[in-house]
């Protein structure tokens, strides 16, 4: 089976010292996957959980329909952000642990310029 | 005058214990404005540059037209991440100091859930 290639894995610090093309679309892309209230509330609301959380629990949350947050649950997942764990009829999502570590350096542009 | 409220200033981190409506939408738009590989590229090239960039280089440097470079220079600086300078003719860029650390912290979950 291929690998599937996300965001994540493909992008680099916006403080790289060389940034190529393909690395400049992946960082984009992951950010592009941040770039919407509910992906940031449901991002917020796996870092701030001690376990894995029920799609199910979003749509109450966040007060959208279930295709809608399956949109975005989707979006994360794709762009390597979520883990995604099938427990009978409902999927359960978690933060990657590499891939907070990746953001939490792509962002991070302290130590080179100020 | 009154105060521009620019995505940086209002936003607040993906870990935050309690995220409200303004801040999921302001820290959603503080990506927005690093979601296109154009700018990124702009972010990074002034994060690897020692003095402010003259906007005239970065059409060279990115393939693009002067009206191009113009809109995705003023998406970072309405975002709040660049500082604009005008000298004569040409505008000059910069990383806002504080922006750069809060982007840091906003984009930081390792502490919180890793």
């Amino acid at each position: 089976m291929a690998t599937v290639e996300t965001s994540i894995a493909c992008c680099a610090p916006l403080a790289a010292p060389v940034l190529n093309d393909e690395e400049a679309l992946a960082t984009a892309e992951l950010f592009k996957a941040l770039a919407d209230p509910a992906r940031v509330r449901i991002v917020n609301a796996l870092a701030t959980s001690a376990e894995a959380v029920c799609a199910c629990e979003f749509e109450p949350a966040l007060g959208l329909s279930q295709p809608t947050v399956s949109h975005h649950l989707k979006k994360l997942t794709d762009a390597g952000l979520l883990e995604r764990e099938q427990r009978g009829k409902w999927a359960y999502f978690s933060l990657k642990r590499d891939a907070v570590k990746k953001l939490a350096t792509v962002a991070d542009l302290k130590g080179v310029c100020c």
